[in-house]
């Protein structure tokens, strides 16, 4: 923090005034009474402010100083710390974060997209639906970097994503590791890139390890955790049921802990307490606050969130023509539930 | 859904162009094309969308349009959810949300609420932190709101808050009628009315029973889960231990839970399977995802999120003078913590 350069609200700080002030002061507004500037230009020198990148924002549209950031839905906790990061990262260049969620709708995200682009929102951080984005391609003046998923339909994007197909090839893997043979894979909609790039990773590690892919024990385009907990004890239910699962986003890994959990409340479960037992392991995409807490421990592919938002934060701020692609990478990190081994065979 | 007034963003829609065409027509700015002018007037016809409302804010200033929300960290679930909501009930006006993380700081909070009014964002919802908020009185031009907590210093501000000693009360009542005696409290700065008042209804509810606060079963001002799992691990290590706890807020339930699973881990626990091994019993106060997928299930105070954010919004569109209250109700919902006996007696 001691390196970092000072900002208006340092000056602000320093000198008892308002930010707006210091931006008056700054920018040579007239009207500011002779001893506010005296107290700003101090304060200037003293931190050895230097107004030169401020400057050359304000210089470019007041409007980079609101970022638009428009994702899926902030409640989800993927979304709130990314909204979180976004938000620390916009704070270093002084600017304020507006965000809306669009929930499931194409329409929604369109709109919210024209909305903050007819507010003056210019620079806009996006995470996008699965859905075509050539529209897009009419809003020339927007600034857009998108995040976690390459948008269709947009060949000019600018994209942030983590190195899906490493985790998903990393978490089969470790499953397979660990003993493992059938190992199912339950994910969200694969028409978006970075679930498809995870499940390109499980059947990478399924091929490698010299296993066909069972379409059996495949499950796709499940958002919600509650039909994630049907298709796992479905799954489980089989004649020949999977020992293990690989979960692409944090709602599915959500899922399969419900499913485990009204499995253990079953009567007939609990008077059964063989080897069997222990199972099924489970590897999961997105670390979640509370994953640590439960027993065992929740296995996951995690990644640093600060990463994605501040690359795609520089990436706004510095335009630039092509399709720029930064990838973050991911780490498996063991728990405890993509440790349990596979039953022993009856 | 159907009775909802038809908004701009639905003309847009059914025009089949974008917001700001909608908005210029409906302003009756120069410059759009006749074509689009007819096809936003049919769309207008054919919703009966009414121009009023909207007129009415656009002629007070177009900063109506963007509404501020400042909290203390969007990444914790009870702000996400809560960004959430304000999100929803603000787009039910066409308003846009700007939001900031202050974190522990109050300078923080003071410099992000300067921001937002040295940007043009003159409504503001504020979960306020524990210190004094005098220095708002400077800023008469403000529309602020606050949420969850009573501002120190500021006698006029309008409030939504929860029934916060309702739910201390009903908290410890239950834990009572459950054959608790022993019911330790942990929580958060008590300088925040909503701690405070959740502690009164803790105090309120051990009198009702005929029994005395035992100031050695009380912690204050725990913060992060680690610190608060650290107390309830020393608690549990007393030689006349708390059967029972009641935690004023989600991070306060976490730190529990994770002191309970490190004590579960411990060896010389697992060895140890007697009745006493059940508890403790413990309820939270805010409602969070995972909940009910602990075993047993988390018992907590819960409440509307979404009342919150729509009493704050409704609030700020009608300004008035004057220090106006809004207490949305709690509920204990029983999941299985909370239900948890005594141990027997040695």
């Amino acid at each position: 923090m001691t390196a970092r350069k000072p900002t208006m609200a340092d000056v602000a700080r320093h000198a008892g005034v308002s930010l707006k002030t210091v931006s008056r002061v700054v920018n040579q507004e007239p009207h500011v009474r002779a001893s506010l500037q005296r107290r700003v230009q101090a304060a200037i020198s003293a931190l050895g402010y230097r107004r030169n990148e401020a400057a050359a924002r304000l210089a470019r549209g007041a409007s980079m100083l609101t970022l638009g950031l428009v994702m899926e839905n902030i409640s989800n906790e993927f979304y709130a710390r990314l909204a979180a990061a976004v938000e620390a990262a916009a704070a270093e260049h002084e600017a304020l974060v507006v965000f809306g969620s669009y929930e499931e709708s194409p329409d929604k995200e369109r709109m919210l997209i024209e909305s903050m682009a007819a507010r003056g929102v210019d620079s806009l951080i996006v995470v996008p639906s699965a859905a075509d984005h050539a529209w897009l391609a009419e809003h020339a003046s927007l600034r857009l970097v998108f995040v976690d998923r390459v948008p269709r339909g947009l060949a000019a994007a600018d994209v942030v994503m983590l190195d899906d197909e490493r985790g998903g090839r990393d978490a089969t893997g470790h499953l397979l590791a660990g003993g493992h043979r059938r190992i199912a894979l339950i994910s969200d909609d694969d028409g978006l890139s970075s679930v498809h790039d995870r499940a390109t990773g499980y059947r990478a590690a399924l091929a490698a390890a010299g296993l066909p892919v069972d379409d059996g024990l495949v499950v796709r385009g499940v958002f919600d955790p509650g039909l994630v907990a049907r298709e796992v004890t479905r799954l489980l239910g089989l004649a020949d049921p999977p020992t293990a699962f690989f979960a692409t986003n944090n709602r599915a890994a959500i899922g399969i802990l419900q499913a485990l959990r009204e499995r253990a409340a079953r009567p007939e479960r609990a008077a059964y307490a063989g080897p069997a037992d222990v199972g099924p392991a489970y590897v999961g995409f997105d670390d979640f606050a509370l994953a640590d807490v439960f027993s065992p421990g929740v296995t996951v592919v995690r990644y640093d969130v600060s990463a994605l938002a501040r690359s795609a934060v520089e990436l706004l701020l510095r335009p630039q023509e092509g399709a720029r692609r930064v990838r973050v990478p991911v780490e498996l990190v063991p728990r405890g539930s993509g440790e349990l081994p596979p039953p022993l065979s009856p």
